[in-house]
Order: structure tokens, then sequence, then C-alpha cells
């Protein structure tokens, strides 16, 4: 079961410390077909499985107005996942690659995030496709997907800036 | 200065649980030119000003290889933002809509993704364009652009499955 949580020629795990910076709430919960990281896909397609978020109290009222977005970006905990290793061999023949190179579940923050089709809103559950992550996956965030979203807030400084551009705007804001 | 951390009109706020679920580690920090949330841009932009991702020890090998990808995926903890708003009006203008409708950075866990342009690769820090959050950001997690990633691991069988194709697959393997 080396590719399950066992570590595989020439990979690399470190003494990481307690992580300790910041916390999460899992708000929500992932139902897909997938319950062992050996069937689940590699990656997401959009014409994949239908697959349900439910969004937990007191937090239902932030899907206000999210059904008027085609796709969605969803952020989740691969609560399942190990957290110490920096060099991976995700083929097991010995050739390994920075944790940061691939799509690995396994990373120090096991964030995983998807761009998927809404398919409909039923009060505070979300069928969607393109998914690739485990059954019972928490749930840490919802967004538009950026394509689709147009700033609501008026315009603000950083928003015309280009290559060294800020430079420029701060000295005149100096004078 | 209500744009900061104030409630504007018809936002609701709610009593939300402790964040125990899980636990995160800063692995970096992002240096920007932005220093306060009013001056920030609305939303990222390729042809924006570089910024600089420094990744932290122990964790500079899982840079390995990462210079082969020309766009990042960049994920990063908002750590100066309110999370206890579901209704937000980006407007502020009484109009009101649900967290997860919008792009704000005040969110139950609040997380920041952007997609980047990598620049340079100088040891342990990256130069990338197209960050719209707050100098000193910390970094939580860098991922290849899921476009131009390619899995390494072999055919798993939930990459085949479309649709309600699972169901036969789990109904073929049974027999």
């Amino acid at each position: 079961m080396v590719r399950e949580n066992d570590i595989r020629e020439n990979e690399v795990a470190v003494d990481t410390p307690e992580p300790v910076d910041a916390r999460l709430t899992y708000i929500g919960r992932i139902s897909t077909p997938w319950t062992s990281r050996l069937t689940c896909p590699r990656q997401e397609r959009l014409d994949g499985p239908t697959c349900r978020i439910e969004v937990f109290e007191p937090w239902t009222q932030t899907l206000k107005g999210i059904e008027e977005f085609e796709r969605l970006e969803v952020i989740y905990w691969l609560d399942r996942s190990r957290r110490d290793l920096v060099l991976q061999s995700p083929g097991n023949n010995g050739a390994v690659l920075g944790t940061f190179s691939i799509r690995s579940p396994v990373r120090p923050n096991p964030i995983g995030t998807s761009n998927v089709q809404l398919e409909s809103v039923d009060g505070n559950v979300l069928a969607v496709r393109g998914l690739d992550c485990l059954d019972g996956t928490p749930l840490l965030d919802l967004k538009p997907d950026r394509n689709l979203f147009k700033p609501i807030a008026p315009p603000q400084p950083g928003d015309f800036e280009t290559g060294d551009a800020h430079m420029v705007v701060r000295h005149c804001q100096k004078k």
C-alpha cells in the first residue's frame, strides 16, 4: 500500500514544526463517489460524476446569490494526508520532485482547490461536477470563479498598477 | 474606515464556533507593494507589479522543479481579515450578497488564492506577478497551475469516470 501513506524510494520527509500559526473551521462536508486515494481521479474533470457539497450552520447565509455563477472555486482540507514530504515520487520510480511542483494531496498544508461546474442549489446543498477528492472531505471555502466575478467595491489605487507603476503612484502621492 | 474592518449597512455577522478543526503552518511570506486593504488591487492582474514569495526552512526542498511551470497557484492566509460575516455589502449601499458569492478577503476561513506568472526562482525566493494581497501575507501552499500540470502517477479508476459512470464501474468490479 505504498500509494496510500508510505514513503517511496528517494522521497524525503522532514521534521516539521507543530502547525500552530492559524486555525481552520470545517464549514461543510463534500460527498463524492471515492472512498480511497487509490480510486480517486488524479485530476478533476468537469464531465465527472455529480458530487454534493453541504454547508453547515451558521454559514448557510453565505450562499445567497451563489446560483448566479456557473462555475465555483472549491477549497477543502485533505484531512487524510501526511504533511511532512518535501520530495515526492509520484511515478514510484526513484525520480523525485518537490511537493510544490506537483498537485499531490500530500502537502505541508494539505489544502485542495477545484474549479467546478455548479449544477444546482437546494437550500444548503450544492450539486457540482469537477471534484476529485475523497468522500467526506471537509469544506473550507467557496468562491465564484475568478473569471466570472467582477468586483463590486469601488475602484482602488492597486487596480491600476502595472509593472513597477506602483513606485510612480507612491511618488506622486507624496508630492 | 468602514472599508477596513467595520460592518456596513445590512451586513450580517454570526457567532461562529472557535476554529479548532485543523491547524495551519506558515511556510513562507509574501512581499507586495500594498500595506492597506484600501490600496490593494480588488483583483489580481498578470501584468501587475512583481511580488516576492519567500519559502522558509524546512520546506525549501519543496521548490525542486518549480521553475518548469510558467504559472503557479498561490494559496495564502488573509491574516488581517475578520471571519464572522455571512452577508456582505461590497458596494456599501445596503445591497448584500453571501460571502461565497463574492471574492472578499473576509471569509469564515480567510484563504486567498491567486494564479500568478512565475518570473524567476532564486534559491528559496520566487518573483511572481498577479498577486493582490497585503505585504507580509503568510504563505500556505504553492501548486503548478492546473492547466499546465499533467499527473505523473499511474492512471486510477476515477480518471475515467464521467457522469454517473462510477456506478457502472463499481457494479462491474463486483462481478
